[in-house]
């Protein structure tokens, strides 16, 4: 672990950034450059005290800040984890906790439409060749699950390989927070059937083909076509624009 | 101020919280309520330690939890002011300050494209005619504009006039805090010309149009021609996908 004048370093020029915020935002680059990855246990109070060479209060605001963002997580009579790596996750989180499935379905739906564009625009004929060769793979677990849980896999396989090929890490994280906030808002996904599986199997086919063809406003207007159809069957979307 | 007690209220279920969080989520609250606008100065300590029924390092703890997140920003021998509403902002900023322009840029175009779709589709006759009498009055001041500042405001009138028809605020947020942070990015906006003013008052006369004529494909697909056109004369957008 680095000594104590690294913390000098992360000052932001923009702010007076005091002891504890220093100490707070040095935490977090650790945590963001993957040095303490998730379900990591960080170091005790009494070493980074040692460690950065500040008070014990100051290594204590800064450890509760970066719990308030929920990126540490205290269990106590243990100690201090690791809970998110990305300092946008909870906010993120959050404020879709407080929007309305409407208004996270229609952000999602975006955000896919966007993806499927991008992949479209640079997707190579290696990449090409590894979707079709996950469809292959992936497809039938797809259009055989019984409940949503049984193909989530599969689905999270897709939307993975999809996303890698947009080269737009921050519209990437920005799905996944939605994605992940949206799905846990009842009431989605209510409810899954075989029926609901074959159909999503046959639309992913029809974007993968769209993406391999280089076409992205054919892909987005595949993804659409998707959502249009699939979305109203395992939520209520009510008058969302998708 | 609501006393002591209150702060039980607040506790997540999801998570064991401590006295400090459950502070820090009921100053939050308030803030993301109204109750202390930004600008205002929050309570000292003392009335915070008064009116919490909680300890002095408690209160600490969670206001600098809040002072991390920059929804509260401390002035040294002043007192500690509400610098944001949104606990989304500053991650969200932090976030796109570490993305490149390209990706930045993207999003943003993603983002107004779909605001123009959703206001197309929401579009009432007196929505409509209200946008037609913003173009009569902050039309010319775009087009006769010397620089960025200076039509800076038309453009923002029109924004706000347009996001406010979306119904989606959740989708007007993230909008927010993404073009703030990308127009803060270099090179963006680098330079202005009123000829670049005269073509930006054409597309949105175009984008107007198809919103007052309900017609959310025609909307999205001019707020894209618009970017198209004009983000290049502003801004280095590279290989970005618009």
């Amino acid at each position: 672990m680095r000594k104590g004048p690294t913390v000098i370093d992360v000052v932001k020029p923009t702010r007076v950034a005091t002891l504890s915020q220093q100490v707070a935002d040095e935490l977090q680059a650790r945590i963001v450059a993957g040095d303490w990855p998730v379900g990591h246990k960080i170091p005790t109070e009494p070493e980074l005290v040692q460690a950065l060479g500040v008070s014990r209060s100051t290594v204590r605001e800064a450890v509760r800040s970066l719990i308030h963002v929920r990126m540490l997580e205290a269990r106590p009579g243990d100690g201090t984890y690791v809970c998110s790596a990305s300092p946008l996750k909870f906010p993120m989180q959050d404020r879709i906790s407080h929007a309305s499935l409407r208004e996270a379905i229609e952000v999602r739906a975006m955000l896919q439409q966007r993806i499927a564009r991008l992949a479209a625009a640079r997707c190579t004929p290696a990449d090409a060749e590894r979707l079709r060769e996950l469809l292959t793979t992936a497809g039938p677990q797809l259009a055989n699950a019984q409940s949503y849980d049984e193909c989530a896999p599969a689905i999270m396989a897709f939307n993975t390989a999809i996303s890698d090929l947009t080269g737009n890490r921050l519209l990437v994280e920005l799905d996944n927070h939605v994605t992940t906030a949206t799905v846990a808002k009842p009431p989605f996904p209510d409810h899954w059937s075989p029926e609901i599986g074959a159909r999503v199997l046959g639309r992913l086919t029809d974007l993968i083909d769209a993406i391999c063809a280089g076409n992205p406003d054919e892909a987005e207007q595949s993804m659409r076509r998707a959502q249009r159809e699939i979305l109203p069957l395992v939520a209520d979307t009510g008058d969302a624009q998708m």
